[in-house]
């Protein structure tokens, strides 16, 4: 009945400025979206994926991606992360002076042409563009597989077919492969499954979770990826974001939520909870709805107590 | 790196009616209540708690509990039970028809004082009176003990207690141990200390768990506790509840979430997740806030999405 061991250090991979942003309706001011990536680099946080080098007619909350890459004060210890779906985006990012970037695949058919108007193996031949520039160019690349514990529109998906899509993400260069809960439906006994089959084909070390809490089973999934060994998660600060083309995504799973439980569970991350929750506050003010993450609703729930009682 | 085997069936102890409606501000009509047991009755929930024969006067909310119990249909594949404070509460709820009572301790001196009033040796030797009672009158009596994975006021509070406390609601002839993280703070790490201690002094099998969502991690400890053993966790039909003496307390685990998470691992509870999220969506007219069950919001995001697709 002991549970398998954990690992002793987690990478969180915060993507609230591109996953999360991106699916805001109301545009978020430049001048926010900066002060965002700042907060988040002074909290500690090693990965912050800034912004996305997508289309300004598909996507216009990212129009200012260069914008924003121009005006963040970087760090040294952070890595600052593009999204990017073709040449012309990597162009883009490069003259933006981004360093990493990150392409994204899906598992599902379906999900690909709704997605990106793209077969899944028309996806990837684009992709190869992109990965064997940026190779060139001494940039690593990411690969996001989205649709990997269920599809909007197909249900479940074959955890072979997620394995298989990896695989070839693998073959194009990315050094890691993001399994991804695009729709948050994900329970732990498919994180299990999922994982087995992916595993086959990609070294464990180079697999990361993103997970959304859409139905509340994010953290669960954690902690099923955590004693499957998994040490990198994403995550978006204030639970952030979701999916604008999945019916029914709300939410990635917060970095506060995350944190709290990886603080807990003892686990290191290098990343102050605390700071987190500033930086999700500063920007909240940006956002027209509450901000979904429950570790921060329970803070704010704190502080107008101690208001009221004093 | 194989995970624990899971429990094959789980039994959900439905406390919505109770935990949850007695920390709604607005008083709930009692037709609305007993709609509510009556849906879930329904669905197939195998213990429901209906009310509380507690002080109108602490706790307006439950004032209509001999008229709830009187209202609803009754199944026999269902145990209806009421929390009972001390012998005149014993005694309304005997003259109400109820056939199995909850009594309430806390693992803190100090939540047990500003919650019941009373220290914990006081509060045990009040619910003497009360087992008696009940013995002599066939009445089973569970036990619930608050504040186990921490306290608003005392921060941590030593498994070593809760086991000790654990162990003299077992001598006062409690069924089962219901070890409540009232105030939301637990992470799985601290399910399994917990749990190692008390079951020093009680058998897994009369032990369940009461977890809240306050801050992400309820599924994450349910994982934790079924992968422990555990065969019973308590949970509220749309998140409701909470508890109104712990500062920044809000929503019991939802039975939703808890339901969606043991379908998809495939372990059996015999309830209807539809027809909680039908018993939710019933009685969500008569609350003045969105229920924060993560699942039927996201079902109710799809609804609606379906709506302007459509």
């Amino acid at each position: 009945m002991t549970p398998p061991p954990l690992p002793h250090r987690v990478t969180v991979v915060e993507v609230g400025p591109r996953d999360g942003l991106q699916n805001e309706a109301g545009v978020v001011p430049t001048a926010a979206k900066v002060a965002f990536v700042n907060a988040l680099s002074d909290a500690g946080l090693p990965v912050i994926e800034v912004s996305a080098f997508v289309s300004p007619k598909w996507v216009p909350q990212m129009a200012d991606a260069a914008e924003v890459f121009a005006s963040i004060t970087r760090r040294d210890s952070v890595r600052y992360t593009a999204l990017v779906p073709n040449l012309a985006g990597l162009a883009r990012a490069e003259a933006a002076g981004v360093r990493e970037i990150a392409i994204f695949a899906a598992a599902s058919e379906t999900f690909s042409k709704k997605n990106i108007n793209q077969t899944i193996a028309e996806s990837l031949a684009t992709y190869r563009g992109v990965t064997d520039q940026a190779r060139e160019h001494g940039i690593p690349v990411r690969g996001y597989l989205s649709t990997c514990f269920g599809c909007p529109f197909e249900g479940r998906v074959a955890p072979d077919k997620v394995a298989d899509v990896s695989a070839r993400l693998l073959d194009l260069g990315v050094f890691e492969v993001a399994i991804s809960d695009t729709i948050g439906v994900a329970h732990p006994g498919q994180v299990g499954e999922v994982l087995d089959a992916v595993t086959t084909r990609v070294p464990l070390s180079q697999v990361a979770l993103h997970l959304h809490d859409t139905r509340g089973t994010a953290l669960a999934n954690v902690l099923a990826g955590l004693q499957y060994g998994v040490t990198t998660f994403d995550s978006a600060a204030g639970g952030l974001g979701g999916c604008p083309y999945a019916p029914g995504a709300s939410g990635n799973l917060a970095t506060e939520d995350l944190l709290y439980m990886l603080d807990g569970l003892g686990i290191e991350t290098g990343v102050s909870l605390p700071k987190v929750v500033a930086a999700s506050r500063a920007l909240a003010s940006s956002i027209s709805h509450p901000l979904p993450s429950r570790y921060l609703q329970a803070e704010g729930a704190r502080k107008q107590e101690r208001r009221v009682r004093s």
